[in-house]
Parts: C-alpha cells; sequence; structure tokens
C-alpha cells in the first residue's frame, strides 16, 4: 500500500485542475475479489456478524454501533466508544459504500474491507476480543452460527478469515447508487438543483475533485496529506496536527499527516468532520478544505453552493430486513 | 400499583396448585389503551426512537442496546451497559412481549409500557439525558422526526408524552405468539415432543404455574416475593437478597424482594437469569426457582423437562425492516 504513496504525492503537486472534470456515477454492483465471490448466504452471515454485539468483549458493542447503518453508516460523535466506554482519537468514517474506498482506515493501513472487518473486533478500546481465537470459540458456541457458516462456507467453517469475508461481502451491500447526484450524472436535468449545479462546478474549478473524484470522490490518490496549509488560527481551534496519520504506523517523517481521501457521499449525514471529528458542521468543514486543502479562502455563497452539491450525494440507502441473531440457548453468552 | 400487592401475597399463600391448569395461547394483537390507539405511523415513529441512540447523551446508546430485537429481546449480559460503560445491579428484562406485563420494570415502578419508556431515558447510568426537554429539544433538531411526529400525532407533537407513546405503540408489536407451545395450545397435538409435554405437566403438578401462568406466564399476580425460602448457600453464591425490590422504590420494610413476575416467554433466550443476572444457564435457573420458590428439590430429569418445555416458548420474531433513522443533516448530533 505504501507504494502507492508517491502517486498520492504526485497527485498533490500536480496542483491546478481543469473545470472540464469527468463525473462518474456510483456503480450499481461492486466487483468482488477473487477469493470472495459475493454470494446471498455470505451477505446474510455477514449481516448477522455485522449486527452482532457478542463479537465484542463485553457483548455490546457490533460493527453496527459505531458504523450504524440506520443512521449515515457511522455514529455522528467525533469519536466513537467502544466497550466500557473508552473512546479513541479518530472519527468513525461511514460503512456506505466503504466498499469503493482503495484503502481502509484514515491511516489506509487495511487493503482490503475483508482486512478491515478483523480490526476493530481485537482493538482494546473498540470492541475488545483478546484475540480471534476467542471470538471463533464463542461464535462455535452460538449453534445458529454453526448453520449460517455452514451455508455459506461449507461445513466446520467458523474461523476469521471466513467471518472477516463474510463481513466484507455484506459491506459490498452497502452502497448508494441512486443519490439525486447519479441521476443528474445519468441524464436527468432535473435531478439537481441550479444551487447544487452551482456548487458542482465550484468543486471542479477550485480543485476539491484534485483528490476527491471518481464515482466515490475518494479518489484518484489514495493518500493525502492533510493539513497541506498550515494554518495557526485552524490548529488552535482542531488540532488537525496531532494526529500523524500514516506515520502513527509506519514512524516514517514522510508520512507524516497523510491520511486517506475519504469519501463524500452521504457527508451531510456523517457531522462531525475531519479524522478527529473536531469539525461540527458541513459548512466549516468546506471553508476550512478549502484553506488547509487549497489555500484559498471560499466565500459565504461558495460554501454554501458546494454544501448543497454534497447535500446531492446523500443516499437513499436500501431497504434492509432486520437480522435474527442467532440464539445461545440457555446460557449466557460469555 | 402498590394496592395489588396484596392480591399477590395472597396468591403465594395459596400454596397447592391444581396439576389441572388453563393452558393459554399468546394473542396475536395487544389491546391498545384509550389513550394510545396503535397507528401504524405511530409504530414507524416508535421502531425509529427505539433504535435511536440519539436518544441518549453520549449518542451510543437506544433502547435496543439493552432490549435488543435481533437477540431475545435483551443483551444476554448479566447487567446492561449504559453511557459511558456504566452498570446497574439489574439485568435487562426482554422486550418481546411486554406489552403483556401487567407492570414493567423488576420493582413493577411503571403501571404501563408509555410509563416505562421514559424511564431509562433520563436514569444517569443507562442512556443518561438530563431530562426528557432536552430530549425534545434534540428531536426537534432532526428534520425527519419533525415530518414522523407530524405523520403520526399531527404538527408540532414532539414531546414526551408522544415519544413515549410512539414507543410503546411499537412495543405492542414486538410479541411472538406462534411458539411451538401456541401451536400445541391451539390443537396440534405434535407441536411439542414427549420430553415437553413432561415438563409441562410438571411445571403445574410442581406449582411453578402458581405464579408463571396465563398467556405469558407472568401471572396471574404482578408481584411476588423472591426468594420465599431462604437458602445460605445459593445466597453466598448468587446474592440474591441484596437487591430489596419493591422496597428499593417504596422504602417499606413489606415491600422488601417484591419483584414483578417475569414472562417465561422467550427465556431460552435471555440468559443470564434472575433479577441481578447472577444465574448463568437456564437449568441452574429452573433447579433455584424450585428450591427458592417451592421448596422442592427437583431431579436432573425434571429439570431437563421443564427446561425442554420452556424452550417451546421461543419465538418466532416476526420479520422487522430495519428502519432508517432520519439524519441530521450536516451537523453534528449534539
Amino acid at each position: 500500500m505504501y507504494t502507492l504513496r508517491s502517486l498520492a504525492a504526485a497527485l498533490v503537486l500536480a496542483g491546478s485542475v481543469s473545470t472540464v472534470h469527468a463525473w462518474e456515477a456510483l456503480p450499481t454492483e461492486v466487483p468482488a475479489p477473487a477469493d470472495n465471490p459475493t454470494t446471498a448466504e455470505k451477505v446474510a452471515l455477514g449481516k448477522m456478524l455485522y449486527h452482532d454485539p457478542r463479537l465484542s468483549s463485553t457483548g455490546t458493542v457490533s460493527c453496527a454501533s459505531c458504523h450504524n447503518t440506520m443512521l449515515g453508516g457511522e455514529d455522528n460523535r467525533p469519536n466513537s466508544m467502544g466497550v466500557n466506554g473508552q473512546t479513541g482519537g479518530r472519527s468513525a468514517p461511514t460503512v456506505w459504500n466503504s466498499a469503493f474506498n482503495l484503502v481502509q482506515f484514515w491511516d489506509g493501513r487495511a487493503a482490503s474491507l475483508e482486512e478491515q472487518a478483523a480490526g476493530p473486533v481485537t482493538n482494546p478500546i473498540e470492541m475488545g476480543m483478546k484475540n480471534w481465537d476467542d471470538v471463533v470459540a464463542r461464535l462455535k458456541t452460538i449453534e445458529g452460527y454453526q448453520a449460517a457458516f455452514t451455508a455459506a462456507f461449507g461445513p466446520d467453517s467458523i474461523s476469521k478469515d471466513s467471518a472477516t469475508k463474510a463481513i466484507a461481502a455484506y459491506e459490498r451491500t452497502l452502497i448508494t447508487p441512486n443519490s439525486a447526484y447519479d441521476h443528474y450524472v445519468g441524464g436527468n436535468q432535473n435531478a439537481l438543483t441550479e444551487q447544487q449545479l452551482r456548487g458542482m462546478e465550484k468543486m471542479a474549478e477550485l480543485g476539491c475533485t484534485g483528490c476527491h473524484s471518481g464515482p466515490a470522490f475518494n479518489g484518484p490518490g489514495l493518500l493525502q496529506k492533510f493539513p497541506m496549509h498550515s494554518n495557526q488560527y485552524f490548529e488552535a481551534q482542531y488540532h488537525f496536527s496531532q494526529d500523524l496519520g500514516v506515520a502513527e504506523v509506519s514512524k516514517k517523517a514522510e508520512d507524516q499527516h497523510l491520511f486517506k481521501v475519504p469519501t463524500l457521499r452521504n457527508i451531510a449525514l456523517t457531522a462531525p468532520y475531519m479524522h478527529n471529528g473536531s469539525v461540527k458542521t458541513l459548512d466549516a468543514a468546506v471553508k476550512i478544505m478549502g484553506k488547509l486543502q487549497l489555500d484559498k479562502d471560499l466565500s459565504k455563497e461558495e460554501v454554501a453552493d458546494i454544501v448543497a452539491f454534497l447535500n446531492a450525494l446523500t443516499g437513499p440507502f436500501p431497504k434492509q430486513d432486520m437480522p435474527t441473531l442467532p440464539g445461545t440457548p440457555g446460557k449466557a453468552f460469555n
């Protein structure tokens, strides 16, 4: 993954962006990796696992607790609350359209949804399980899971590998390809308002699309430096630079403040903003990004137009049945 | 409610129970109170509110966190975990069929689902909101809720009263009238196994049905003393008597150790057991109830038969759509 850093850097240096921008609709399906073809059985199992708080040490935190598909795919908190009320320093990214991310986590440390799904379960401040052996042992005590894993992966298949594959398969169904923006790109000239169209054009003109382009508005680069331009006023208020981004993992100076470029889809529903969740409103987030990334002071009107456009990237969310989680008959989960 | 205590006490004193017991199926609908008739709009709104973690101070705990309808209607924990990882002393009762409870909470301090729904939201160790004015103010900032309340209760109707009525209306849909037991009572002689039939007869013969009878196995009395017979061995292990039950609220000596009689429906899915969640398995719970309430030492076979019967009181759970919670566009929930 880190080999792509130079590509990201090159894109930053490219600087000016043409206003003739190729606007792309979201695909209506996500291609699955060769070693994890999507099946209905995997998706059904993954949906159960995703919503099951018994994947956490306390039995209180599921994937959905912080990445809530009943909401905008996250928790509307500056940072999430894991087991026993613990909090970390980063804001939960939305699970909606995460299948279109080229890397996962704010620091891009997972290359796939499968790899990502393994992480929070054993993170001590997130779901707090000691290790995946304990997760697998617990799942094996739940009869209904034995049946569901058998249907998806064959007999005696409960493992970290199959569990994370199922969760990833489910996440590949969590996409929102029918936003007003998609309808517009698809040819419906009336799908966007005048103001939204001004905001859309402004995004390209200012250069926002330099990093936020493609169907999910999260590429073409994988990682990006943030902030690009230091600003003491914003730093004092939001402490963006305290988090070293990729360097927190790699410990390399050249990786400092590199972050995954997040999707802009459904962003109107995922306040508060930025990697540390320090910015409360979308208006403020747009203004700050203009200054810190493009060194531009956006006018009130420009901000309002862009925010109007960003609202056109919202949902709708596919209807979901609520999963019935297999019970642990006659005994507590742990 | 406390005027009914004498009735409960009288039923305890009645003592011996005929084995000719009237077995009743669960009604397929719950009658609604005159001031809160069930409507589809109220149920839809109530389902949203029930699943919305923004009804808690931290935005992390919804009604469903502790009373999870994807599971057996509770959380499989000894006691629940509220905001900031706090825990209390009692085990969350199941929401399934709670509409058939004659009183709510382990100490029966709420007379209706509507009254119950108001409690946890402002309980400092549960959902932690300061007061309902804050809840109402927060709901009013969420446009989608304004529309949903208008549909259910008319314009400008967001209030504690309407919110708790909607939640109660939703809860009246959370019933499980199609268990194997119900099919048996409905005339299907093959719905129960031989062992389950033995357990069923044993329940009446031993006197379990003295307190656990009626369609939801939670009456006819509202409150019951637990433990009835003191037992140092069990007390040392499970500390049942540390919780004074109704007396924790009323502060009256005669209310000590009185508790609401819980439903036995779906009990196979709601481990661990008892008001303090101290008993891990259903087998142990049955044995302990026999000794502490009926002063009888149940044999291993009797326990197994009763547990087999109790498993016939499980689900199935009605299919539910996952609600889409109205977003808080462009800003954090608090």
